[in-house]
């Protein structure tokens, strides 16, 4: 018996990531989308959510992938209309309209989950398993990535509140901080700004942590080869986290662990869990990792840097 | 019967505000300062915190009054130390070191007290109390004063971290979060930066709340008649506080019912009220105020303002 879930936000991460994972499930069942220019085949779509949340009051469960700035609107219209509601990370453009989520949830006694798929990569419960007894020397984020392979025109990425290079950075924090057994802080942080833009194209940041260094090196310009990389030196050996997460390395010996189920991807885990949320009627949200970039616009120094076009 | 307590970080603020505050205070005796140029006549001083730790172990309070860039290590430093531990606002450059300071004073069973001094102005409260059962309609924070005139020659508030015009903003933040009863969260900021500095010197923020349009203009640059007003619309008429929630007026007609005893001031009031806390073993950390300034800072879109020197 699955659960009709909508789907709002028909773009790219939709329609390489959700729409594939609900399809998969046996929990789940496309039964809506709510997007202007997007559209699933054989799913009936709604231009806009107060239309859906009105004409099916049969589906119980919406599932927002929009653009952090536009998505308070969006999460806080259907959790009035006592649905559940499914957050792509970040799980807002400011901290405050998260916590003003958190409350309206609880009041209401609905799931709201803040997911962050990077969380789920194969390789990430190994990691903070083997972190967990070991003392932290040196800890080194890599984030390279191409914003033109990745998202190719996405102008709202660079605006104020698209977090720029955060925006595939925060995969990284939300790795780090599920991972590390201590907490860490924002020590400083330069961000290289296109001079046509408003977000950082990237960044350097150093954190405080009790007993290492612990840096974040992030390109959003990067061509060729890109790199996803967490570096952790112990004083039992090294970890290497890969590819976002999925591969692991300890001491250069590569590490087995990961699940080879395909339902066991990223995106599949996050709908299941989703499914555990709403059965027991829990929430799941965690701010750590957007804490983090918050505290990085707050104290990071801005340097110009080239315009930049698509 | 008075406890000891030791001053860090010797500046205007402290001069102004802490050390009479506590010269005025039956419940605290001025045991120790700790600052490389500043001293207090008649008290010990220490060139650094940890001197000053090893030194008197009979202090065992410890307020801290340096710029929010460097006080995390000074507030774990003393934490560590088994000191209870009053920060002036903000509490933290980050919002993760403030989360860091609370998991260490609960860990240990030591109060952290994050003082938020506009809250103790005198018609705060009745302010709060006016608006509790009121719908509001409109509010409007005007908050403009000569950066030159209160804070000389400071250039850490115009670096990074250091939060430029909300610097005082905040006092103005640490007000409406305590008076509305509803939430808010940032929708929009305009953040003028000067082209030699980090830190915006001027602002305006929109807010998003539940029933009423929210705005704050914020200008670091006002010369003559210094303004710090928060004016609120409701169904049931206008409050305004003037001269940073010291004084009330509703529709037009001024409001008494501060306390007229000097030691009701601001600062006598956080000294007193941490008095409590330590007596009961509780911490008072309220985030809200730093949680929407960096929202601003995240969400905001910078403009470049003239280049600003002292």
């Amino acid at each position: 018996m699955s659960t009709p879930i909508a789907l709002v936000g028909i773009g790219k991460i939709a329609q390489d990531q959700h729409v594939p994972a609900i399809g998969a499930s046996e929990d789940w069942d496309l039964a809506a989308t709510v997007s202007r220019h997007g559209n699933v085949p054989g799913v009936e779509n709604f231009a806009d959510l107060d239309s859906m949340l009105a004409a099916r009051p049969d589906i119980g469960v919406v599932s927002l992938c929009l653009p952090p700035v536009p998505r308070f609107e969006y999460a806080a219209a259907a959790l009035r209309a006592g649905r559940h509601v499914m957050l792509e990370k970040p799980p807002g453009a400011t901290l405050a309209e998260c916590h003003a989520l958190q409350t309206m949830a609880a009041e209401r006694g609905l799931t709201l989950y803040a997911s962050w798929h990077s969380r789920a990569a194969g390789m990430v419960a190994p990691a903070k398993a083997w972190l967990a007894d070991k003392s932290l020397k040196k800890m080194e984020i890599i984030w390279k990535e191409d914003i033109r392979r990745w998202h190719p025109g996405q102008d709202w990425i660079l605006e104020a509140g698209g977090m720029g290079v955060f925006d595939p950075g925060i995969n990284a924090l939300s790795i780090v901080t599920e991972i590390l057994p201590d907490p860490i802080h924002v020590a400083g942080a330069i961000l290289h700004v296109p001079e046509n833009r408003q977000a950082p194209i990237a960044a350097q940041v150093s954190f405080h942590h009790p007993t290492a260094q612990v840096t974040a090196d992030l390109d959003f310009l990067q061509t060729g080869e890109q790199t996803w990389t967490i570096r952790a030196e112990t004083d039992q050996g090294t970890m290497t986290l890969t590819f976002g997460g999925s591969r692991m390395h300890i001491d250069g010996v590569e590490q087995t662990g990961a699940d080879p189920d395909p339902l066991n991807a990223e995106y599949p885990r996050l709908y299941r869990h989703m499914t555990g949320l709403v059965a027991s009627g829990r929430s799941d949200v965690d701010l750590t990792p957007i804490v983090h970039v918050s505290d990085v616009f707050t104290l990071g120094r801005r340097v110009a840097a080239p315009p930049f076009d698509f």
